[in-house]
């Protein structure tokens, strides 16, 4: 039987060009882990890639600053993360609460749905945070089993604070669910010490790895939950008894259960190296600064951040308010032109309102605050003279 | 607040031997492919990686044979794509029969009924596959919507034949899902022409890519069913209808739906350029030669193949039965420490029962089958003179 050509699309070589990506994420790699990447391939049972799987769940347990034994990285990008929090935790009936200020409190709310949980929302405006009480209102108001907050919305570029969060969760019989995708190693973070039950993060943030393993950690009473479901998770590939085993974490033969994505782990471990090579609270430090100094060099060009107070900030990703009678995509595409640098815009709530900047990780540096300051300015510029030339 | 220390097991580098991997994969890596890995990352919406992702869906609609436009890669290693089978296609009540003759079989039925579908049993034992005449029975008795069969089944070694498999299941009105996860490029496989529904593969075996991205394609009657569904399906993370979308098959402008693994995609690309530039019918044709050359190199040292047929055995893996008085763990060792070959014991049913050997892609070449078969007499000679010397 004959078979149909080759498609003429591969038959030449793979070209593109380098940029600095200075969007809400994928960040760029480091050299480091770009070699780890092109690592050769090992077999997912072997002991030295297990040894690596054992080295990957304790940077985990590091930057997550928890000692959860169950603790691992999931075989997907970020949403996959979250998709496990949801099937395994929750059960069809149980009530969730979400808090809802952006683009994942949303994308949490779906999930959770999709699972057969009855979802309760809390509902504030993209840039804004919420205090301990309102979650405790909420709380008190739908009596919950879970609650959900995102500790760094990158839409709404705000940063939750999490002290206290888990007393008033405890004090309710319910678990706390954190999504912190955009914000771990960018920000301060105590899984076990602010009582979290289950926290994800993704790889191709402040790590600098390619998306494609995502970190996630569950709490006693969360494995207890877990341990106490009448059926299993809908998801074989998520299911976090298998997962457990497969991960070393449940004391017992580690028993084939699918192949992981051996090189994103690789790349992972090199990643959460870097990380500990230069420590937790510097690398927190380091992000906080940039932050600092680009927020300072975007109001002195006289724009208006989206987020008005400074400690509920993202450090990692700063949304800034595009000026009237600027079209924000015309200025991503000149900075993209002639500096190859992206300028991301929002999501969702924020879509056309303002430039989300990303600085994490490998690309958190005063150097590229400075270069997409300059490119940004010209940007606008480039603009304003095109309209006024146009008047 | 204080923060814990970073584990020391991260603070040495990352050494581990270079091996060649002649188990069921994964197989190794070309360089080309390797290369790709450590790529710098674009954004998941740049327009130069939205080409690479029209490139992939055209490479894998060559290598499935399929002009199917709903044809992507899914975010994940092959059981995910199994998952995406799964959940996108049955719906909670749907009877489905599965053709089960293996592990791929047994994993196949756990997720069927973890998404709600009755999963009706057509079982054989590991090493025999099903006619169409078994089949077309089975669908008689049990009228299923869906029918589940495994091209590659490289627990068992079999290749299952499938021209006629498709004009049984659209005679009885159901749809076809082929997993072909171990057999794609290894072996001669027409989506189109024998009317498969659905079929997935991983990205580790022939491809020689790293596991992470998982290609995946429906037939428009499989989209007529997935259009029709009462219920989104539970993943979101999996949800045919945003991933179609987000692959460019709806016609629609594409929406951020999650982050793909970007390096992942380099790499399939890359494979699938490898093949592409080969050809896909010099690829299985070398696929079989190494096989037969294989086979007749056991056979030569008095082996015995574990399956008894010569057109039912998988190219790609080979079982051979462990002779009497071996134990097959000790000949894995004595290969893996003296040569740095992976040979992979059994899986499921053939566990203990035999070695597998993995001929695939970048791995399928004369020199290899001939350093194997050096390595197993040798393995096997080194045993059988402990076991003489001890009685």
């Amino acid at each position: 039987m004959a078979t149909s050509t080759a498609p003429k699309s591969l038959l030449r070589p793979m070209t593109f060009p380098r940029k600095l990506l200075l969007g809400p994420g994928p960040s760029n790699m480091s050299p480091r882990v770009a070699a780890a990447c092109a690592l050769p391939l090992l077999g997912h049972m072997h002991p030295e890639f297990v040894q690596i799987m054992d080295e990957v769940k304790e940077g985990i347990q590091y930057i997550f600053q928890t000692n959860n034994s169950l603790t691992l990285a999931i075989s997907g990008t970020g949403h996959a993360a979250m998709e496990a929090a949801c099937c395994n935790l929750l059960e069809p009936g149980d009530v969730i609460l979400v808090a809802w200020n952006g683009t994942w409190g949303e994308r949490f709310s779906d999930m959770a749905a999709r699972n057969g949980a009855d979802v309760r929302i809390v509902k504030k405006p993209a840039g804004s945070v919420f205090s301990p009480q309102e979650i405790e209102k909420a709380v008190t108001e739908h009596g919950p089993r879970v609650v959900y907050l995102t500790h760094g919305e990158s839409s709404g570029g705000t940063l939750q604070p999490l002290d206290g969060m888990g007393v008033v969760c405890r004090r309710h019989g319910c678990l706390l669910v954190v999504d912190a995708v955009a914000s771990i190693g960018g920000a301060p973070l105590y899984m076990d010490k602010w009582g979290i039950d289950v926290l994800y993060t993704g790889a191709q943030k402040v790590l600098s790895c390619p998306p494609g393993a995502s970190p996630i950690s569950f709490s006693a009473a969360a494995e207890s939950k877990m341990a106490a479901r009448r059926k299993k998770p809908v998801s074989f590939y998520l299911d976090m008894g298998w997962l457990a085993n497969y991960w070393g974490c449940d004391g017992q033969p580690r028993r084939y259960h699918h192949t992981a994505p051996i090189s994103n782990l690789y790349a992972l471990r090199e990643g959460l190296a870097i990380l500990a090579e230069e420590g937790l609270e510097d690398c927190w430090r380091r992000h906080r600064r940039c932050a600092e100094l680009l927020h300072a060099g975007l109001e002195d060009m006289g724009l208006t951040l989206f987020v008005d107070r400074p400690e509920h900030r993202l450090p990692t990703v700063t949304p800034v308010r595009v000026p009237t009678g600027i079209d924000w995509k015309e200025v991503s595409q000149y900075v993209m032109k002639h500096y190859k640098v992206e300028l991301s815009g929002g999501l969702g709530e924020t879509a056309n309102e303002v430039w989300r900047i990303g600085l994490m990780g490998h690309n958190a540096t005063p150097d590229n605050v400075r270069l997409l300051l300059r490119a940004l300015k010209e940007g606008i510029d480039h603009c304003r003279s095109k309209v006024h030339s146009s008047l």
